[in-house]
């Protein structure tokens, strides 16, 4: 389904205002379009998944082990505006949030060339466990460094 | 990435208490499944959309027309299990709130084969809205009256 | 973009006449649409690597291990016709030629309610490597036993 | 399913020969890839796609209307190599046939930082259609005017 939002974003949630742990530019694909003809809203996950991994692939110093493995528990995504193909896309991702075992990663999708195009924001929450158990594990030191 | 909750669910929203507005059956694709071999967390949206047209196209009465149609707004996913492939799920779409314009969606994925296996819940935000202005409509009778 | 060809499909291949391998029953999902409104391209191939599987994890006995996988060599798609959303597919699998260390796999999806509307044929080739040296090697017998 | 063929591609294809139509870069995405850690099958389409609707975009003079639209009438792909997460791409497409109706491309897919790693090879029909009769009309005068 088509993704629009009725009205302009409301005031910019405070994840816009510190220094992103990362910006991807993501290309969208005419296959990204659905039969509304505009970006479908599952899409919006996989640019935010792409930015997040290709994020961790740069983090120095491993980001897991076979005993702490790193798992989506939720995502709120708001659809500001929808997406046309061809596009050229600025993913920002910022931490929101380090807990014990988790992180809150917010988000703002923006256009590359116009910058104040907002296509959507909101957060992701990750949370690092033990595959074995089934338990969450403390945050790798790899991954403390990176946001500090 | 995969898709994990540490803990078992929290209580259950008020969500799974009521009727549901409709209830879809799902068979998990082999493609859903992403690298970390569990279903890809963009493909729960995918779901939820598919059980969403279907509730759509079974409501008695126009649902849109070319001055109102349906946009997502907002999605928020709680990943409580990961869903590996082959398997079948019953995806279950209940009424959280109708405002004027808007709708909330509410959904609980479920195995089809043991209901006691919760894989997600959460909410979507639907608004309906006239392409022509970009400005929100009131909610079509159909669906008004496809919900009370 | 959509498929579709400009006249009724040719004299059936041999592949129609023989026994299927496999019949795998498959539900059009409404994100396998296209902004042309059609079952997109890609996803005929999607359909039949779910038959694929579905066959493969029915074989009896061990159909890979750690020195001999199968992976695709090629793929032929014939698109017969515009598939739409809703529709039930049925996926027919056929073994048109085993080799050493290769399988071609034939292919025919039809509407499962219309068994005359055929939506595409073709075949795809499947080679049993090793994936430590690249090199093929014989298939498993469980693959020549469920083809005999 | 991973993809890959038993030994290295025979002597190359006229269509690596020519000049190409166009040429395309792509950028993998972590979500194209499948259970087995390689990108799917289904994705070289999507990749053929996007470079052949770049390529469409770029065509000057109308290429389509209401009465003659191109649809994808068959597909054929040789699986030559598996593609890993991350990569960069370079699709190149080539006019292998022009006909009254229809057109074949054929495609060359390499690794944009390694012209010698061959992904894939192949090519697809398009025929443009009057959607209104699904009969063929002649190929649009711009496509005619675009290859020559």
């Amino acid at each position: 389904m088509s993704t629009r939002t009725p009205n302009p974003p409301p005031a910019d949630t405070d994840t816009g205002a510190g220094k992103p742990l990362f910006v991807a530019a993501i290309g969208v694909r005419w296959r990204d379009l659905d039969a509304f003809n505009h970006v479908n809203n599952s899409n919006y996950l996989t640019y935010l998944e792409e930015a997040r991994l290709q994020w961790l692939s740069h983090v120095p110093g491993p980001w897991f082990d076979e005993h702490a493995m790193p798992v989506m528990a939720a995502s709120q995504v708001n659809y500001r505006r929808p997406i046309a193909w061809p596009a050229q896309l600025q993913v920002q991702l910022f931490c929101e949030r380090m807990g014990n075992s988790s992180m809150t990663i917010a988000h703002r999708m923006i256009d590359a060339e116009r910058a104040d195009t907002l296509y959507c924001d909101g957060n992701v929450v990750m949370v690092w466990m033990d595959p074995a158990t089934g338990k969450p594990v403390p945050l790798p030191e790899a991954i403390r460094r990176a946001v500090e």
